[in-house]
C-alpha cells in the first residue's frame, strides 16, 4: 500500500494523527522528524524560511521514511500546490481560504477534472502511487487530499458552503489568526474562549459532512487536548520551537541549573 | 545576429524547431541537451522540479551554446513570465490560457506598452540581445514569442478570440490535459481522436492567424508527426524520460538481454 | 532601538535616506554594502535574478549590520510580501500599484488586523523587533512599512486614492516605467519632462498625505537631485551598475587609459 | 536485510554487477537511475562537477530505492571517504592508489580500529545498516567495501602487496589512465592491447587472493565484454554520455533522419 | 570588546563553556541554537553533512548573536581551517592530531609567521575582530584558538609532545574514538574506565601547560560531568540528538503516553 | 582558435594581462566581470568564500564571455586543480610552493603523464578546448598553464629549482604573505623594499627560463606598476574591494559630499 493510501485511510478512519511542523529547509529535518514518532511531516511555505526548491529537496525523504510528506503554501498560491502534488506530496493544506470561492479556486488546483482542472503532469507522485497513469488519474482527486484553512470570520460565516465544495477535504484551523480576526487585531491567543468555540463548530461540521477536521497545535500538550476534541490530524508546534526547547533543556542541565 | 533574432526568425520561416524539455535543476543537463541536435531548451516549470533560481542558473548555459532558452511558467504565474524574459528568456509559455483575458492577462507581462504592461529592466536580455535601451525597447515585443497554451475545451471554443489578442505569438497545445479535458477526466490519452482533430484545427486558425503553432510531443516519433502536421515549434519529451530510455537500454545491452 | 524602529524614525523625519539596490543573489554583496555607508540595503525581486530563498540567506547580514534590508516584490506577489515580513525584512515595495483596489490588496498582504489581513507567524521579524507577541501585533503595522509603487498613467491619476489607502506609508516612484508609460511606450528617460513633472507631484502629494515620498535613482548624481527634490528614501542604482563602474575604472587605471 | 548487506553479498557473489555512473549534482538523475534496471549508482567525484554537498543530498535518493550508492573521491581525499561512509555510502573508489602505502592510507580512513583509524560518528551510515552502535563497530568494515583504482605502471607492479592490504577489499581499474600511462602519456585508448591484458591479470590476481575486481566501462557494449572477463562490478559510462545519445537519438528520430 | 576576545578571554578564565554542535547545514539551526543559552555553536564538519559553503552560510549569523563560531575540520585538512579562520570562525578543531608533527601541521596553518604559516587574507576575520591589518597581525595567533584533538592511543603517549607546539592554544578529547583505540577496535564507549582515566589525565596535562582542556560531551546530564572535571569547552551532543530527543517527548506527549 | 589557446598566446607574448579577482560565490559577478574590459577572472579558493561548486557554476559563464577562468587553490589541495582544469578553467594558480618537491606535486596534478599523472576525465575542458581526445591529450599539457605561488623566504631560496620543474608555466608572486614571511611576522606590507626587491627577482628569472611572470596588485594603481615592471599576468584587487569602493564613492556622490 503506498503512503498516499495509508495516510488517507488513516485520516478517514479519524486519527488523530500528528504531524512534524517545518519552517527550515533542511532535509536533515525533514528526514529526522519523519523517522521520528509523528505520523506525518508537514512544510510550512507561508510563514517557514522554505519555498519549493526546499520541499523538493526534503520531502523525498520523508516518503523515504514510509511517511506522508504536506505542505502548507502561502495565501492564494495554488499553482505551488499543483506542482508540490506533483512532485510527490501527499496533502496541501491552503491559508485564509474565507468563502466557497477561495475553495473552489484551491480545488480547481488539487483535482483533476471533472472536479478541478488539475494539469496532467505527475511525476514524483504517480511514481510513489504505484499506480499506472490511468489508475493515477482515476484514484489521484481521492487519494491525495486538499485542507481548506479557516482562520478568519468570512471564513467561520462560510463553513459550509466550503465545506460542500467537491473536491475540499477537510479544514484545517488556524487558531493564531482567528483569534486575532475574532478580536479585531485586539489579541493573538489560539486559545481564547471565541476560538474554542469554533474549534468545536469545525469539529462538528466537519464530521456532518464526512470530511476531516485539522488544526495547529502551538504545544505538545494542547495537541493532546485537540486530539481528544476530535481534530483527526493535528500539526504539533515546529522545528524551531523543538530546538529551541531542547537546547535550553539541555543548557540548563549542563549548567546543573 | 542574437539569438533572439535567429529563433524568431526560424519560427516565423514555420520551422519545424524541435526543443529539448527540462524538468530537473540541474544546469549541467541544459547545457548538455543545448549542445546537442536540439533547435531549443525549454524549462518546464510547471511540471518540473524547477524553480526560478534553476532556470537562471541553467539558461545562461543554454545561451553560451547559440541555442534559445525557453521556459513554460506555472499556471497564472504571469509576474514569472517577467522575471524570465528580463534573465534572458527567449520565449515563455504560459499553461491554461482559457480565454482572451487569461491571453491579455500574459501579455500584459510579455509585452511592453502599449501592447502590455511589461515592467523595464531587462538585464541579461538586453546584453543578449545585443541592442542599446531604445532598440531593446522598440524590438523586445516582437524579438520575445508568448505562447499561449491551449488545453481545455473552454480554450478550444475560445481559440480565434485568444490568437486576436495583440501580444500572444502563437498557441502551444497540451495534449495530455487536452484529453483529460476532452473526456470529462475520464481518459488521459495524447493521441485521442477528439486530441488530434483540435490539434489540426489549432493548426489551421494559427496559419491563418499568422501566428505559431507549438506542441508538446510524448516522444520523438510523434514529435516527427506534429512536424509533418505542421506545428512549427514542438518540444519532444523530457530529460527524465531521455535518462529513463536510455538506462534501460544500457543496462539491457550490458546484461546481453 | 530595534533597527526596524530607527528606521521607521528616520524616515518619519523625512530623511533623505540612500539604499543600495541589490539584483544579484550573493549574501556577500548585501553584507558589503550594509557595512558601506548606505543607510539600507534593498533587494530587487522584481527585476534582479533573486529570490526568495536569496533574500532569507542575504536579509540576517544586513540586519547584522544594523541596517534596515528592504525587498521589492515581484508585480502582484503579494504573499511574497508577506514571508519576507515573517523573515525579518523592513519594508515592501510593491510594483505596479496602480489603483487604490491594488493598494488595498497590498495592505491586506502587509499589516495585520483591523488594517489588513496579514497572517500570525512572524519569526524573524519578531525575534529582530526585541518585542514579545503582543507587542508585534500592537506595532507591526506601524513598525514595518509598505511602499506602492506609482509607474503608470493609471496610478498618477489615482494618486490620493492610493495615498488614502490605511496600510500604504509611502510611494515609491519608478521613473523609467513611467516615462514608458506617459510616452505610451515610445520612450525610456527616467528623466523625461513629464516625468520630473510627476516627481514633483508625488512629493507634494505625499507630504501631503503625511506618506513618505521614495524614489529609485539611476545614479549617485541623480540620487543627489531627488533628495534635494524631497525625497525621504532613495534607492541608489545597483550592485551591478556598481561593479561594472568600478571594474570600468579600474582596468583603465591598470592600463594607464 | 539493509542495502548494504545486500550490496556486499552480490559483490562475494560475483557479480557481475553494473552501476550508473553519475557526474552531474542533480538529485534526480541519481533518483532515476536508482529506479532503473541499474544494480547500483556510483558517483563520480573525481571527473564529475559533483560535491560532497552533492552527493549527501543525492544518495538518500539511492537508497531510498534500494540500491547501493557508491562514490569515487578525489585523488588522496581520503577523508572525504569517511564523510561519505558516515553519510550512509555504500563504498568507495580511491584513485591511483600506487602502492601498499597508498592502500593503507585508503585503509586507514575506510576501516575502523584495528584495521584503520576511521573514525566514529556513523550517523546516516547506521541507520541505514539497520545496526545499533557495537553491531555497527563490529560489522562495518566488512559491509562498507574500499576499492583501490589500479591505472598506472606503479599500481600494476605492486598488485599483489596492494591486494595484500588489510581494509581494501578490491580493486577498480580504470583503462583510461592505464592506457595513458602505458603508453607514456603517447595513447588514451582503454581497449588497448596492454590494457586489455592488465584486465586480464586483475582479475585473476583479485580472484586469487579472494577480493572483488572492479572496472569502468566506457559503453554498455564494453560493460558486457567485461563482465564476461570476470569482473564483478562494472560502471557503466556515464549520465552526460546517456543523455547525449538519448537527445542523438531523439533529434534523428524526430527529423525523420 | 569583539567575540573573538571575549571568547579567548572566558577560555583563559578555565570556563566552563557549554558549546552547540552542528551537524546540519541549516543557516537558521545555528542561528536558533546560537540566541539560545549555549556559550558557543560548534560546526561538525568531520562526522556532520556540513560543508565549507555550508559553515560560511551559517557562521555569520552566530557571530550576529554574539557567539563564537568553532568549526572542526575533516581529518587532515587543515587548509580548510585557514579558510574558515578568515572566513570569521572563531576557533578550530582538528581531529586525530596523534604526534607533535600532526600538531605543527594544524599550528603552520592556524597561526601566522613566526609560528606557522598561515596566509594572509582575513576578510570577514579581520571585520569581526575590530582591527585594522596591523593589529589583526599582531594579535590573530593568540585571538583565534586551535584545538587538537586526542582520541588514539598514539596521542596519550605523545600528550606533552603537543602540548609543547607553540599554536597548539588546547586538547579536545573525542571519548567516543578514544574508547575504540583504547580497547582495540572491541567497544565504543565513551564513558569507558580507560577513557575516564585519560579525560582526568588530559585535564592536569593541560593546565600544567596552561593550555586549555576541551571534550566532547553524549549529552547534556555528561557535559555537567565533564565541566566538573575540569574541562573549559565542552561540545553538548548534536543538533540532530536534541531534535530526535524533542520529537519522541512531544509524540509521547501528544499521545498522552 | 578557443579560449584556452589565446590565453596562452597572450601569456607566451608577455603581456601585460589583468585579471579581475574574485571571492565571491556568485556567477553574476564573475559575468559582469568577464563582460568588463578584464583580460580574464580568476576565482579565489584560499581566501575567498567560494568552493569547487561555486567555481564551476560561474566559470562557464566567463568562458561563454570568451575570457578565460583561473582559479587559485587553497594551499596544498592539489587534486582540486585537476577537478577544476577538467571543469574547464584555463589554469591555476597554487598557494605556498615553497620547494622544487611542492612544484612536482603541482605539475603531477595539472599535467598528464609523461610530466605529471593527471587523470584522464576532461569533460567541459574538452569541450571548450574544441579538440578530440587524441587532441586534448597531446595539447592540454601546453594548453593550461599551472603556476606556482612565490611567498616565503624558502620559495625564494629554491626559486630556479622550482622554475626549472617541468610542468610549471610561471610563478606568482604573493606579495603580502612574502612581506610577513620577509620580517618573520612583523609587517604585512605587499610594497615593503624586501618585496620590491624579490619581485624584480622573480620577473628576471622567469624570464631567464622562458616562463610567466605573474602577481597580485592590491589596488589597479599597483597593478600598473607590476606591469611596468615586467609582469605579463597581474590579477587585481577583488570583487569586494571593487564593490566597497563603488559603493563609497555612490554615497559620498549621493549626499553631496
Ligand atoms: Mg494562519
Ligand atoms: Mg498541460
Ligand atoms: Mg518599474
Ligand atoms: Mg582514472
Ligand atoms: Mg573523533
Ligand atoms: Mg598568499
Amino acid at each position: 500500500m503506498s503512503v498516499y493510501q495509508a495516510f488517507t485511510d488513516s485520516l478517514r478512519g479519524g486519527g488523530p494523527l500528528f504531524s512534524a511542523w517545518i519552517g527550515m529547509g533542511e532535509p536533515q529535518i525533514a528526514a529526522t522528524l519523519a523517522r521520528s514518532g509523528f505520523d506525518a511531516v508537514t512544510f510550512d511555505m507561508q510563514h517557514g524560511a522554505i519555498d519549493f526548491a526546499a520541499v523538493t529537496r526534503a520531502a523525498p525523504l520523508v516518503l523515504a521514511a514510509g511517511k506522508p510528506a504536506v505542505a502548507r503554501i502561502p495565501v492564494g498560491e495554488f499553482a505551488t500546490a499543483s506542482r508540490l502534488l506533483d512532485a510527490g506530496l501527499s496533502a496541501i493544506i491552503a491559508p485564509m481560504i474565507n468563502s466557497a470561492d477561495d475553495a473552489r479556486a484551491l480545488a480547481s488546483f488539487c483535482k483533476f477534472p471533472p472536479v478541478g482542472g488539475r494539469s496532467w503532469g505527475p511525476g514524483e507522485s504517480r511514481f510513489s502511487s504505484g499506480l499506472d497513469n490511468a489508475g493515477y488519474l482515476a484514484r489521484a482527486n481521492s487519494l491525495l487530499p486538499a485542507f481548506a484553512m479557516v482562520e478568519t470570520r468570512e471564513a467561520l460565516a462560510a463553513l459550509d458552503d466550503i465545506l460542500a465544495v467537491d473536491g475540499v477535504d477537510g479544514l484545517f484551523v488556524g487558531p493564531a489568526d482567528l483569534s486575532i480576526a475574532l478580536s479585531g487585531g485586539a489579541l493573538m491567543d489560539p486559545q481564547s474562549a471565541e476560538v474554542e468555540q469554533a474549534l468545536a463548530h469545525v469539529v462538528a461540521r466537519c464530521r456532518a459532512a464526512g470530511k476531516t477536521p485539522c488544526v495547529y497545535a502551538v504545544s505538545p500538550e494542547r495537541a493532546r487536548v485537540l486530539a481528544q476534541a476530535g481534530f483527526a490530524f493535528i500539526a504539533v508546534s515546529g522545528d524551531g520551537a523543538l530546538l529551541r526547547a531542547a537546547a535550553d533543556s539541555a543548557v540548563k542541565t549542563a549548567r546543573g541549573l
